[in-house]
């Protein structure tokens, strides 16, 4: 009885410790959104490693480094599963991270993929995919798509503008630099109407109606919200979910950056439509 | 006798000596571009500190002490003087690499101001500075010009888009997306008509059909010009300049970066209009 009770009042103790959630910037706050619009229950630590960002232009080993020192901050505030909201990261580092730490971790690539799959299995077998350069040239996504099938159509396209884009408003559906831009990027994949598009980087979320307007015949795949909803399948599957709490009122919400605090509160604001507070962290210590 | 024709050996090798040119990435390279055209007898080496861009972001310790390491690079290459291309560092390092340094150290920052200030005595006191989110908030060219005159009208402008729209190729004088941007940022200062515009980023003079499109009664002033004409004026002061030879057919230019070699070789086809090689720099080491 004993061990029982104490077993449980562990299990309880887990299930209420946040998720941690990384990113190289502010990029994978689309991702907090999603987590706060979706598990409204569950308390988070987000870390945006802004000292170091972009990783999309850093090396394999900088990035798995980076990488093991984020989720090490993470785990130094007692999180129960660890979401990795950056494309690079999750493309170059998921297999490590998993291998090296005891609580699940979930990228932004297999829930994104699994979901487009499903689409384009439904409809014309075709899927484009959004990402920074860096995405794309890993190749990530579309390894990803043709181990569920060789078949696939996929159309590939990176969109070097879309995070300066995001990360200076430009993103109301009708705004006319966004559309030319997008234009640019996306009219020839327009022509093939591809059943599903991947946002394959955690910004796009927030250009969804300029992307929307242009690939009018396709669904838009948020890996956002994949991610999420695969964070939520692994909590519920490891008895970790946060108990229900009155709208979410009891969650925590923390902000972690290591470096340039101002940018990175005011950026959030795009993200999360509120004011945020965030703390300097020296990620070198990790 | 001996001593004499020593020193004088000395003297000449220095002079046969590179210059050291550095930045966060490829931004400098417009510096680059205009020693090549004003001082083509010299050789030059280039450093893009591109593991660590954008320096915009960092810390004023983190400036520094890049910016030093950055400069003993440098340095190990035997360079004669240094040229900081980089507005941020121009801003926060220069009194301390001026310090640590035995060769002459120029950054982007006082020539500019200089001219315009001489632009703006002529006219009719006005100056306009553009620039990065950083350099505008770090006020350095605008204290330089109070300096000047306590009386003159000051415009800063931070127009953040501008670099990713450098590195994206948008540069063109008819180009509708740079164009859209660079009216939104500078319609109202076009207004004001000042006497004169300091590109106060390395990136700007790619820009400048699109600028000059819009403040078309303004003298633009490119800081990567007057650095070059202020560091061959300090070549020239302490008998360092180039012995002249054919078209600078002799002239060696040299590129080194700490990350991503293949994004700076792609961009600085835009500054230099043709391909180089870059090698690798472990900077830490330094």
């Amino acid at each position: 009885m004993r061990s029982l009770s104490t077993g449980l009042s562990k299990m309880r103790a887990a299930a209420e410790q946040p998720v941690g959630i990384f990113d190289s910037g502010v990029g994978g706050l689309s991702a907090a959104y999603q987590l706060e619009r979706i598990l409204p229950a569950e308390s988070y630590v987000y870390f945006g490693d802004t000292a170091r960002l972009p990783y999309g232009t850093r090396t394999v080993e900088a990035i798995r480094k980076y990488s093991l020192q984020d989720a090490h901050f993470l785990m130094s505030k007692a999180v129960k599963a660890i979401l990795v909201a950056c494309g690079t990261a999750s493309s170059n580092a998921l297999g490590l991270l998993s291998e090296r730490l005891d609580v699940p971790v979930v990228g932004v690539i297999e829930g994104a993929v699994d979901r487009a799959y499903a689409i384009a299995q439904a409809g014309g077998g075709k899927v484009a995919i959004l990402g920074t350069a860096a995405t794309i040239k890993s190749g990530a996504f579309e390894r990803a798509l043709r181990e569920k099938d060789k078949a696939l159509r996929i159309l590939p396209r990176a969109c070097p503008m879309f995070v300066p884009l995001v990360e200076n408003g430009y993103t109301a559906p009708d705004d006319r630099v966004a559309e030319l831009i997008a234009r640019e990027y996306l009219s020839d994949i327009a022509a093939e109407r591809p059943d599903a598009v991947i946002l394959g980087c955690t910004h796009y979320p927030l250009l969804s109606g300029v992307i929307g307007n242009i690939l009018q015949d396709s669904v838009l795949v948020n890996s956002s919200i994949e991610a999420v909803l695969r964070i939520r399948d692994v909590l519920h599957a490891c008895g970790l979910c946060a108990p229900p709490c009155a709208g979410g009122a009891d969650a925590r919400r923390m902000f972690y950056v290591s470096d340039d605090i101002d940018g990175f509160t005011e950026n959030a604001h795009r993200f999360l439509g509120r004011n945020i507070r965030a703390e300097l962290v020296d990620i070198d210590r990790y």
